[in-house]
């Protein structure tokens, strides 16, 4: 189920089609995943949201690839995105993570979960030590 | 503003005075910081919730110790927990964190809940290929 | 899958039965969909969810209908509700909604969950002018 | 900080006072917490979510008084909502609550969001045996 | 649909079939949910999470087995953990929950994230009386 | 508090003073608020977050000005961003909102959220006709 539903068609759209073609061409595979297919309908959001993605997560940066992956997944995961648990855990696999390392994000973000509702519970004052405004 | 204030003597109690030299000695460093004061009230609450997070965030294991703190950030972020993103924002620092890599999470926490919210808009539904149960 | 299954005899409670009336004449269709006959096994419960429904979205007010049902999506988005991302999509659709002013939805949810993020993450300090407190 | 300032004449509005005072006979308090102060720039407001608090949390019912203000720190703690924390957890001091039962509370609202954490994260399907739909 | 697909001589495991075994003579059950195959990939994963579950909800202690589940059933909802609710409903009702309690908690919820969000929305300050800090 | 400290000669970097200018020059006002100051310690984290920002809500469209920040709003509600709600309700109210209007969000953010509980929380499955996927 869905609230919208792709034309088979939608390839024909030059525009939608030049970014199903960068899609492929980055990620190396005739593969494009339903994000794609679905945010086509308005070019403007396809065009942008594709740019962001490509540059954010595929350019060459401080961080790993991998564990920008493992990042997306937590926050997807907080979010309750079943659609981005999945697809960013495909995306993961592969780029190399291992079961272990899949464990093991489900402890680390299940563990933050449970700390971050003690300390919401309990409304506990953050450390002066923590605040950067007066350091 | 909390909704437990912890006693000045909290240390007397020796089980707490056991987790709290624990603390002291797994992270070499005299301070400890509020979570641990407030949730001291329960012995069991406090005893478990160390014992986790110390299993979880500082035994060696296939994750390096800083990616776990960039994890438990962004989990914290979408869960809207200020205590914790200040307290592993700074514990992340202590562990190297650059400016750099902390714009760099901020980005892809950003890209993360944008996406998802997308997703969860139209309700985008789950390529077979992700699905690893018919794999 | 649900954790309650609505009896089919539901109707020939008379206190369902008034509301289901109302529904239909409000709304003028004969379609009732399953929000109602899923909460119906409790009379409170639907007669009170749907008096309040009535009152804050059919009623004319200062709000246009369809910013209402624009305002139920993004909230529906927020909290991951998919039943209700379905439902008012489906309703704002019926109030005119065009497939631009969804995708612009779509942008603004996206954006506004971004920023969100990315304020939460810094845990930027509101700026003093914004507080009404001392205005 | 607050997105709306209460003016100090607040109660010589007559639909204001009427309601104030019956918070006060209700909780047989004279102290009226800011909730109602903020939310009295529009009685109606002000009327139909006092008249719903009253009824749902005050009126009894198969769910004692205490069982249900925990339900409501559940709620306020895992929708992030500082304030409902704070108002709620005085209330269910108020109404007997021990630090033996906060404590578990706690413990249990931690555990909850945890495995709650761990399903989204490995997408488990749930149990066919669990769906009332076909029972 | 999930992220992980356990396999079906899952219980060859030593260590798993010893907390399986455990499920079903805590429970009094040879039903064993998904939860627990699909987390059974990782054996510290599963003896770790089944004994928190196990200690937190099935010892006797304070607060009684059924409004446990009451509690782990509001946080569910709140964090839009459909297995969890579908879950913990289930384990509810075994527990003896009645319809008209399910139809109380469910009106509970919703109300109490009705005034989270009226909280978030006006972003009302916490009254002084209820900080504990300076109490 | 916060987790990083804008310094005071941030706008002696060109590219921050380029978008602080255009920032003032699209406002119309000298007032630059805390969020681009908070984010510009990373110029492209700054330059791009505010060129979707003017794009997504300075540029005219089919959704206007005010509804735009109202749904805005709504969002940051959801998300629990105290931020966001501030900044975006004083841009509400700098295009135009009344208090009436404001009263309004509240109360269709507020039902909003109560019956996204509600579905939630009793796992209400969508009906047949709000698919699009097979209409």
């Amino acid at each position: 189920m869905s609230t919208y539903k792709p034309e088979e068609s939608i390839e024909e759209n030059e525009r939608v089609k030049a970014v199903f073609d960068d899609i492929r061409k980055t990620r190396n595979s005739d593969f494009v995943n339903n994000m794609w297919y679905y945010i086509a309908f308005d070019e403007d959001l396809l065009e942008r949201t594709w740019a962001e993605v490509k540059r954010v997560m595929a350019m060459p940066s401080e961080i790993d690839p991998l564990t920008k992956e493992m990042l997306y997944i937590a926050v997807s995961i907080a979010n309750s995105c079943a659609y981005c648990v999945h697809s960013h855990t495909a995306a993961a696999r592969a780029k190399g993570l291992t079961d272990g390392q899949h464990a093991e994000i489900i402890k680390i973000v299940a563990l933050a979960a449970k700390t971050n509702h003690i300390a919401n519970g309990l409304q506990i004052p953050t450390d002066e030590v923590f605040d950067k405004e007066n350091s």
